[in-house]
């Protein structure tokens, strides 16, 4: 057993997905472990990591609608506007989806679904550099 | 330090919950590691991993006519509808809940708590067959 | 590659945030792993544990309104209401937020991002004591 750890970073176009499988993947490649588990953190509050459908880009856009109606942008509704009215809503999103996530590893390869990518889900509006930390362990 | 890696499959009746936790004990008591960390990785982006209470199964009942509220199955709403109204309101669901859980061993059991089940939360109408990726390492 | 494990108890004052990462930095700062995985599984269905921004208080009043608002506590809305009107809407904000987190460990610090924090999210009314435990492995 043995462990490898690193980092991502990635500049999102604001609010949105953008697809990260590709990036983690040839990351993993890299590594010496070949079969054990990742584990993706994100070093932020108001983006996430989401594993969601990658051949229909409709599904991520009927997502962002969906969190943008459930969340609005509305600074009459919250306390903490001195950053935006996006900044509050941002942060309420990043606490309904993910932060990290585990995945088993087997033979070099992520065992995603056939159907499944990873994503940076950014909440913000503007453009930011969000950073991911990585960690691999296993045989 | 060792590992093990293995896969469940279970066949879903259509929205609601399926409670996992016995066959995830039953896969757990067959292996070598007694203590350490086991993760659970579903496949698909249209059905959840869920802990929840497993006493009173007006919870679960009471939180899928929730999430069914929330996410509603009108594919006026929707850019992506060729798979059925529930299509979509699926991804949005499986994207507000857990794709993977972890769960500490020890002495060959999960450390749930008192009143905690593991539950294949499904979001689509008809029927599934779901497939679960599982990952275990300890001593 | 070795492992570790713990439990740590809090009591919560009834709904709402308590940062969390002091405790869980002490608790790390007194294993012998430096590099690795430490990963917190809550043992309740009521609470959720979660990472969100630390300096402005705000953020969690406001998100605390928002979950309320989302989530109202009014039992018309529900079945399972023999535990009171917040009983069942805490179960729901559970399944919306974390039950379990995994965070990469480095020279015995956890790579939490510059604004972040680890809190347990209380959902029910009354104060509550909760349990979390803690599995950490690495070198």
């Amino acid at each position: 057993m043995r462990q490898a750890m690193g980092d991502l970073a990635f500049r999102t176009p604001g609010q949105g997905f953008t697809e990260i499988t590709g990036e983690v993947a040839d990351w993993l490649a890299g590594q010496e472990v070949r079969d054990g588990l990742l584990t993706l953190f994100l070093q932020h509050t108001s983006a996430s990591l989401l594993i969601q459908e990658n051949v229909d880009p409709d599904v991520q856009a009927d997502m962002l609608d969906f969190f943008r109606q459930l969340v609005p942008e509305d600074t009459s509704l919250y306390r903490h506007t001195a950053e935006g009215a996006d900044d509050q809503p941002a942060h309420i999103r990043a606490a309904m989806t993910q932060t990290h996530l585990a995945i088993p590893v087997r033979d070099g390869r992520m065992r995603l679904g056939r159907y499944q990518g990873i994503f940076l889900f950014e909440h913000r509006s503007d453009p930011k550099r969000r950073q991911i930390a990585l960690h691999l362990q296993g045989t």
